[in-house]
């Protein structure tokens, strides 16, 4: 069932306790808006434990310092910038029929919880989140406004993509007003600050852009040698997809990462206006029009790569 | 003489035609900040044209594309986002003494012109002419909102630096609220979108950083004869500056350009505390706290790497 703010306030305000799931290979808005939402129950009085099936990379250590939360067997189960249950890993069998509350805002929810906040247009679960504070007149701390800030930021490129509304700007100013947060600090580790694995796979990144459909498509992959040669982790590849759609021209890119022999994660962005959303839904995943992912396994890097080119000729026909 | 916005509303009402200077090597706020106050001008039916030293680079063309208005001798010269008259190339002879009204946000302004606007907290030029253009009740343009956004956008590296004010913010939302105008385009071409030689160019960036002051200061150099062998242009080099500061531990980062030989552009940039403005004003440039520059002469490159190691030492002492 899909209900709104109001709705949601009840829900919440009548929590006794909650686990809240973010999905697995986090990113900021998941965990801005899993550590957001434990700040603001807390300032309700419930107690509440972020889980994820993947480790939480240490960059995002400031929004995930106040601690995931002491161990309990929930009353209450909530899910976060989660389309769909098997992105929550391990944890999809623990509460995968269990969730309660689902605050999303991708378009390809599946609409699993009992009751989902779903705003499709937001730029952020943690632009939700944010007006769902307001709206109940809940505080929102210094350490809720980092961790949404940052998903909002995360999530828009640094309000650079399309997905980025005008309320994610005015939320930004309205941060920036009543907190004294190091808002540059925040973009520099999310954007900028880079290991030098990093640099170097960067550095090759020009070499690995394949290019298909008349250069309307570039392919990107990234295989597990090539990672222990460089000496990267898998965690650093945030960031890593848009740079697939960088050369002009180029409407479509792809970044394929080797996540294990024969599985790789896949992940797609529109330069402008073909929908990847549609297109990784037709792979069996999903996302947003401009950014999207999916899993193809099973098969050779070779053949993952012709089943992209296939979906995304149909696409552009 | 530095003014508020009534006198320099009075001001503009008041001139018969106007030539606008922008800077040389120009960026995205000194040609959005000279067109869109182009259009402010012809809003109040005063006519006016934009020069500037050196050409206007291609992918500024969606701003340009008004035209940068007929030949005339001016009754009135008006300077945008420009801190000293040596930064006007070949006007600062026809029109250096000439000024009689700057509009600017570097706290390194010279002071050079009859009356000054001067907002140094201002992200960019462009956010303080439109909130003139706001106070004078001017009615803004599509264009003139497509030009004044891109300086917004440009300076604050898409809303990711420390300049970025609450403002700017506000301004972005008020202007995606009023406006159909595809942002994340205007977004995607000032940040993303490379040429094949930039992107050589980035992928060999990692090896031309040098590490000095216990890695605390990063100097990048990029020879003419390195730009020959890519095959890259000097107006391709827009947004590579920070790219020194993005290793975790650099202080400061600067990137060095040789001009023609023997002639050194030099940008800074600063990760954090260290002030950089300070530092380019010790080798007679200026700019901000955290993006500021200078030009060395008449010197090796070599000669001129030692300069800017002795100069960021004993700032950072």
């Amino acid at each position: 069932m899909y209900i709104g703010y109001s709705e949601a306030e009840t829900f919440l305000r009548n929590c006794k306790d909650a686990v809240i799931i973010t999905h697995q290979s986090p990113d900021g808005d998941c965990i801005g808006a899993g550590f957001g939402l434990k700040d603001i129950l807390a300032e309700l009085g419930i107690r509440s434990r972020v889980v994820c099936s993947d480790e939480f990379p240490s960059r995002y250590d400031f929004m995930t310092n106040t601690g995931a939360g002491e161990d309990f067997e929930p009353e209450t189960v909530i899910a976060v910038d989660i389309a769909d249950t098997k992105l929550m890993g391990k944890y999809k069998d623990i509460y995968g029929d269990k969730i309660q509350l689902c605050i999303d805002h991708h378009i390809s929810n599946i609409n699993y919880a009992e009751k989902t906040l779903l705003r499709p247009k937001a730029t952020a679960a943690c632009e939700i989140i944010y007006d769902l504070a307001k709206f109940m007149g809940v505080e929102i701390s210094r350490h809720c406004a980092m961790c949404l800030y940052t998903g909002i930021a995360t999530d828009s490129g640094c309000f650079k993509y399309d997905c980025t509304t005008p309320r994610a700007h005015e939320i930004a100013a309205e941060m920036k007003r009543s907190y004294d947060i190091n808002f540059a600090e925040i973009n520099r580790a999310m954007f900028e600050i880079k290991t030098k694995a990093r640099m170097i796979l960067e550095s090759k990144f020009v070499n690995l852009m394949e290019e298909y459909l008349d250069n309307k498509l570039v392919i990107a992959s990234v295989t597990l040698d090539m990672m222990k040669e460089i000496g990267i982790n898998s965690d650093e590849f945030e960031g890593l997809a848009p740079m697939t759609i960088q050369l002009e021209g180029t409407e479509v890119g792809v970044l394929i990462k080797e996540r294990e022999p024969n599985t790789f994660k896949c992940s797609f962005r529109s330069a402008d206006s073909v929908n990847v959303s549609e297109i990784c839904r037709s792979l069996g995943g999903g996302g947003h029009e401009k950014a999207a992912g999916c899993s193809i396994e099973g098969c050779t890097l070779q053949e993952a790569e012709n089943k992209i080119v296939e979906a995304v000729r149909k696409a552009m026909a």
